[in-house]
């Protein structure tokens, strides 16, 4: 299975994956020409990156970079992972994980962070199988993750 | 109480605040000094930005900005909040977040994240006495923060 890095003309394609991800766990979305349009204005800024697994693509791993005071590099947010239902329990995750991370040190960048919802525990298993911690993981020393919305989403 | 947005010369006031913060909870730090050179090369490009409370100042917010493929604005996270132990319990955490949510709003964005310690029960009653929610803040509908660190910290 091959990985790569999203160009600015596979915005349709990862516009796609994510529309399908949001219909597929009934979160609304504004539809793939309203994401592919977003997507053309944020990949050319290279804040917002996105690896592609597959040809056709079958799977997704959408990622944005920010700053941090105490780290000499960037941080990465993993903001989605998707794999399309037909091509699960195939390590098509675990590709584009790992795909991530060593390219990520290699680009010098200090922490890979990503949100995952206390009731699915697969996706924490994943993750944690894969270096990821939230606090040590024990119970009461892990970080919950808290957000306000001030706007509300495209669509 | 004044707040007021820190300016690329208050680099030293903002460091010597989180150096501070991370003494106190027994976190390493690297020392105001290469704080102070960390900040004065991050808060001009405008993605860190800090907000600082009473002049000289006692407390400070530090924020980071990232886009967001679902929002039509920037997402922020709120890294750091610190009030210094002697003017705790005053509403100075609170004259700082809601500041904070103002001037988001009016600047156009869409989320302001923070991640909080489970077991820290006052911060995490504090965020969400002030409109944050994780998850609907139900058990096992709350979200976790996870992270994996490719680079130590500075210092």
């Amino acid at each position: 299975m091959s990985v790569r890095w999203a160009q600015v003309s596979d915005a349709p394609v990862v516009a796609r994956l994510l529309h399908d991800f949001n219909t597929e766990f009934d979160t609304p979305s504004p539809g793939p020409a309203v994401l592919t349009a977003r997507l053309e204005e944020l990949l050319p800024d290279g804040r917002t990156t996105a690896l592609l697994a597959g040809d056709p693509a079958v799977a997704v791993a959408l990622l944005t970079s920010r700053p941090n005071v105490w780290y000499d590099g960037p941080v990465l947010l993993l903001d989605e992972l998707y794999v399309v239902p037909e091509h699960r329990g195939r390590g098509i995750g675990t590709a584009l994980v790992e795909r991530l991370v060593h390219d990520a040190r290699a680009a010098g960048v200090a922490l890979v962070e990503v949100n995952v919802d206390e009731g699915d525990v697969d996706a924490r298993r994943f993750y944690e199988r894969h270096g990821f911690a939230s606090g040590d993981v024990a119970p009461d020393e892990r970080a919950f993750y808290y957000s306000r919305e001030l706007r509300p989403p495209l669509g």
